[in-house]
Formats: C-alpha cells, structure tokens, sequence
C-alpha cells in the first residue's frame, strides 16, 4: 500500500463517555508517530463543525493536555447529535476535507457515527478523493456489533456497581426506614447498563445489593415487581432495586411517560422510570421508598472509571491511525477478547456498513430465570472490564481535567448554507 | 478525677454518612488505650437496638476490620430516627447499662440523638448512676452548633462538587441540545449542601459551573429563575444548576410536594425540587433540561470522600473517649478551626443540651446578592473541608467495605415493651 501523505482529522460524536477523550488521546499520540500525517486537525462538535468548517489545531497543545485528556470527561472537542442530510451536505464534507488536505478521517462514536463514516467514505471512493476513514468506537451502550465491548461501558458499569453497593450500605443501617432503593440507570433500548450493576456484588453472594434488577429486555409487570420485593422483603430488611431508564411493559410501550422522548413538554413528564417504580413501592406496600436518578453523572465520572477501560479507550485511538497508515479504510477498530482464562484484549477491524446497521442486544441467556439477576455469562463477561482504577488528579479538593485551547484553523471556504 | 472502670457503648443514629464509620473506628481504637475501659461494646441501631438490649462485641473485631471502617459508608452498627418517647424508655436505657455495667457512652449523630444523649446523661445523674455521656458530631447537613464543621459535610460536598464539574464537562459538549442540567441534592432545611456544589469552580471562574445555585435560605421565584437561566444562556452554551431538596417559596412552602415530607404516598408525590425547576424550564423557555437526583449515592460516596473529613471524623471519635476518660460528660465532641492562614483543625467540647437546641443557618452574608452563587467567606469555610481523597481499595472492581461480625453480647434482661 503506497503512503498517502496530508492531514488527519479526528472528531467526536454522540453522547460523551468517560474515555472518549482517551481515544482522542490515543489518536494524538498515534499521529505523531506517523510522517505521513502533516497536521493534526479536530473537528469542532462532530461532523457539524466539519460542516461549519471548524477546524482546530491539535497539535499545538501541550503534551500535558494531550495526557490530562485520558481522564477528562465529557467530549472535549465538543460533539453532536446531528446527522448528515442532503446530498448538499456530504458534499459539504468532502469540500472541506479538499480545501484542508484532510487525508485521514477518525471518527469517535456509536451506530449513527458510524453510519456517517461509512457514507462519507464511500462517497470519496466515488469521487476519487483518496480518504482513509476509521472509525471509533464509543458508547456507554455496549451496543456495537462486531466489537467484543465499547469503550466506556466498562467505565460506566463500574460507576454504577461502585455507587450501588455504597448505596447498599446505607440501605443496610436504614433499612427499618427506607425499606426500598430504587436506582435508575441508563440505557433506553437495552439492559447493558442496568445489568452491570450485579457487579456490585460477588456472585456467591445472591443476597446482597442489587436484589432486583429490571432491565428493558423483560417485559415489566407491576405485579410481579410487586411480588418480588415483597419476597426480598421477606428474606432481608431492604430492597435495592435498580432499574433502565427503558424499561417497556409486554406491549413494548415505555413504563414512564418521562422514558418516552424528550419533546413534550410539562409536568405529566415528571419522574422517569425510577419514580414510576417507587411509586408502585408506596402505593402498593405502603411502605417508604426513595429513588436516585443518576443521568449524566454516570458517563461523565472519570473520577471512577475503569483503567481497563481507559487503556483500551487510548488503544482504539492508536489502532485507528495505525490502520489507516496501513491503508485501511471504511473500517471501524472492534475490541476483541482473547480466547483464555485471563482476558486480554487486542484490537481488529470490521467494516463500517456492517456496524451501522446492527444492534448488540443483551444475551437473554445471561439473566437468570427470575428476569431481575444475571448469571455466570454476564458476570463472565463484564468482569474484567471494571478492573483498575484510573488515578485522576485532584485540584483544590475537586478533579483536575483538561481543556483544550482550540486554536482554530483558518477558515478557506465559504459559510455552508444548511437546508 | 477519680478513674471510672466499666464498659463502653458505642452507637450510631440518624442517616449515615461516609464518614461515621470512621468516628467509630476511632472509639473503639482510642478505648483500647485505656484499660478503665474493659469491653468494648456496639449498640446496633442506634438507641432502638439498646432498648432491645442487642448489644455487640466490638473488641472481638479484627484490627483489619477496624480499619477498613474507616472507609466504608452507611452505619456499620446500623442507626435509627427512633426518638426514645416515653420515661418507661428512659428507665429502660439505664437498665440495660446498669445490666452490663456501662459506663462510658458514646453516640454519633446529629441534634436528635445530642438531645437523646443529654436526656440519658442527665437521667444517669438524676438516679446516681456513674455515667459519662459524650456525643459525636455527625451529619452532612452541617447543621450542628458550637461546632466549626460536622464530620461528613466536607465529604458530601466534595463528591457534589466533583461530580458537578465532571457534569458540566459533559453539557459543554453537548451543550447544543441539552441546555439546562439540574442536579438536586439534600438539604431539607438549609443550603449548606448546595452551596458546597460552588467548589466545583475557582472563585476565579465565575462563569463555569455550577452556573446557579439555588438555597432554601433564599425564597424561590420561578420568574427570577428563568430569567437567570436565560441570562446564562445569553453568555455560555449551557447552564448547569444545582438546587437543594428543600427549596421553598416567599411563603415558606415547599416549591415540589414531594419535599414536603414522606407520609402521603402516591403519583403526586413523585418528582423533586430538581425535576420541578426542569419542568420551569422545558415549560416556559420550550427547551430541553436534564435532571439528575443523586440521593443516597452522595452520603454514601466513600469512593470520592474527603481525607481532611475522614481524619477528622476519626478524631472526633477518639477525643470522645479521651473526653470521657478524664472525667468529661454531658459534652459533645466540636471541630475548633485554628485562627491562622493555614487551615488547622481540633478538638473541643461543648455541652449536649447546646447542641440539640440549636441550629447552625447557613451566613446570609456568605451569599452572593445575585442569591445563586457563593462569595469569598464560603470558600474561605468550606475549600479546606474537601481536601484529600481517601484511598478506598478495590476489590473485583469494586470498593472493598468492612462489615462487622456483629458478635451479639448475651442478654441479660426480658425484653423491653414499648408503649
């Protein structure tokens, strides 16, 4: 494969995790290594900035920043929800890809990021514009095919089984009061994240916190909800529950009005899935119940996220602008586990197109029977990926993160007109 | 002072925090230095579990057990709300001390349980029995008088501020589509909790976040709200705001029903202060909002707790026993900070009946006249409070607690009958 000489740009997409900025890193780091690859350019709020034509010179930040980015949060080149329309658009990309030299393409995000690489990358084979496109993938989801896991689902997984299981010790001194904890986690289409929180307990330990876990996979039942804290009432003096915010019933409609979307607007949407089920506890029971929504905390707490997670965040990074060196393109870097006892975990590639238009759904044979716990598989799974504890720096008491300078690149075409 | 020999007790009341297994690590390593002390003993929940006469051995803990109570949340002895109610209770306390010659008593809680100690220390003298009394300062809420500080506030309001920055670096990316994120935390009657979320910026940051604070100290108005959120919005991509539960109007009611209490049950009750100012938001300025309602995970949080609070939390439990062993009683143990520069902190004492009579407000002074951001004197207060983190060790990727074997004391009494 001949070298292809130019600049690269990396952008960010989707709902941040707390590694996506490690992969940024990783992709920072990479292109330094590499001749071929002039400048180091990002892209400002995803492929709207692109549009926009909001370049940002990354290789004029400091090594120190590059290095605090493993454990910042959030998305710090900014990122966004937007897709691609019109024809008008992809144009528009390819525009501003030229006008840059942009040669390299890395693209941090989920199945619609994904999607967008794919497109923008078939489009330049079709012009002839020589373009590698590589794709990152990133979602607190874990919903990726093709790829064993995604980074930042061990992140938040381990959050989330650390926070129960703190919870759970309160739960256990106030039990006589606070009889029932309802936990509401992430995830609208799938259980990945509410399962995770079995980790907070070993799994010779079917007693502890969380007792019931309620995931999207299972269609809800208020009676038999009902049923099974009353049976863990039974046996212990508290009731941890935790609950996906998507939670549907048998005829696959959301419980909570509030899990339903986001453009309504007014008080009937108060209260999401977490408040609907501590509802149920007090009207039903009439016994105290209490809910915690954790939202945005849980993809944003670098503060206790997985060192396993983060390397292999960094290391997507790496193996993004080493496989486009390398000459491959139209492909998205996949997590695959080896074959072992030990897990170890290596980078691969899968194609775009194939990322794009699938979904990873939660195995139903890793719950158990009982719908409301997991079993050996998922335990077996999603161990290894909470291992280690990223080390962030404090500041006055509070976590040190990065911030970018966004020293922008001048602007060399006109102001795109969106339709 | 004549020497006293006997037993201690040692017990936990009111809602725990991450830090009062600490204060309890710190009674029962501090009373092995004295032999007048001869068993150790745990009174499990609180008051209620001493009227039941279930009592526990904590001198047949490991060292290892004791030690890792310094870092693990909840109440290892388990706590109580129960309020002794009747002379029959009393009498009953001081059966169940005389029975196992108890004569140092040590309770960590917060106003109700001072006034519970006081009653019982001065129902000891009234009948003749040698008793010494001494309280522990414990509450997030920080409401406690003659003390600088209480064990557990500088903890809560360490993990509000980091994860309120680690929020805010998400809704800087993704600050174009949701706009405005509330983040509610305790604080039933004042605003200690909240304001504590202000550490999450520099006094030299004004415009980061948390953009609005807002106090139950300060009467609601959901017009000036909104024009503070618009007035953020003017400046900065997002707004980020941080309410505390107990939020009230000009009249003095709570601005959400479900801060009014916990004994009406139902759908009208769900939703907080924070998923109220969401409504506010997506209501009037037809934009998208987020909440986040971190309950129990904050008083919980070991895992981002505060070093300077642990420490202190752990002092305060043995000049406890200090206290009691030259002669002390009818006191509660107090923070004194030093006058100098350089942030000090020690131990004082000062009488039960102050402290369950009193409530430390939040200064007016140290808030801002815009009413939603903190001044000069609160960070002055609170920035040494959060400094430190302790290291909580991991274990399968989760935070490894201590529990108790709860080694139960032989009873030598009926039961008790309550009234």
């Amino acid at each position: 494969m001949s070298e292809l000489e130019g600049n690269c740009l990396v952008a960010q997409s989707g709902g941040p995790t707390s590694v996506i900025n490690a992969s940024l890193a990783g992709v920072v780091a990479e292109a330094l290594n590499h001749e071929c690859i002039e400048e180091i350019y990002g892209g400002a709020n995803g492929v709207l900035g692109i549009l926009n034509e909001q370049l940002v010179d990354l290789a004029s930040e400091s090594q120190q920043t590059i290095r605090a980015l493993r454990h910042t949060p959030g998305a710090a080149l900014g990122t966004c929800r937007f897709k691609l329309k019109s024809q008008q658009d992809y144009d528009r990309v390819l525009q501003v890809f030229e006008a840059h030299n942009i040669r390299y393409f890395f693209y941090a995000g989920g199945n619609d990021s994904q999607d967008t690489a794919d497109k923008i990358s078939k489009l330049a084979q079709e012009r002839g514009y020589d373009l590698r496109v590589i794709g990152i993938p990133k979602t607190i989801d874990n919903d990726l095919v093709t790829t064993d896991h995604t980074p930042g689902y061990g992140s938040v997984i381990k959050y989330i089984a650390s926070t129960v299981k703190e919870i759970a010790c309160d739960n256990a001194a106030m039990g006589q009061y606070d009889l029932v904890q309802i936990i509401e986690v992430m995830g609208r289409s799938a259980g990945w994240i509410a399962a995770g929180s079995a980790l907070a307990k070993r799994r010779d330990e079917p007693n502890a916190a969380p007792h019931l876990i309620y995931l999207p996979e299972v269609a809800f039942s208020p009676e038999k909800f009902i049923s099974d804290v009353q049976h863990v009432l039974q046996k212990e003096k508290y009731c941890v529950v935790v609950v996906g915010e998507g939670l549907v019933d048998a005829d696959g409609n959301y419980v909570s009005t509030a899990s339903a979307g986001s453009d309504a607007f007014g008080h009937s949407q108060l209260g999401g899935a977490g408040e609907y089920l501590r509802g149920l506890v007090e009207e039903s029971l009439q016994i105290k119940a209490r809910s915690v929504s954790l939202g945005m905390s849980q993809r944003a707490a670098a503060h206790c996220s997985s060192q396993t997670d983060n390397d292999e965040a960094y290391l997507a990074g790496q193996a993004a602008v080493k496989a486009a060196v390398a000459g491959e393109t139209d492909k998205m870097v996949t997590l695959l586990r080896g074959d072992g006892e030990t897990y170890t975990c290596e980078t691969g590639l899968a194609s775009l197109s194939e990322i794009a238009n699938g979904v990873k759904k939660l195995p139903e044979s890793w719950i158990n029977e009982d719908g409301v716990s997991m079993n050996y598989n998922f335990y077996k799974y999603a161990l290894p990926l909470i291992q280690g504890e990223v080390q962030v720096p404090y500041e006055n008491g509070v976590p040190a993160f990065a911030k970018l300078k966004m020293v922008r690149v001048d602007r060399k075409l006109p102001a795109h007109s969106f339709e």
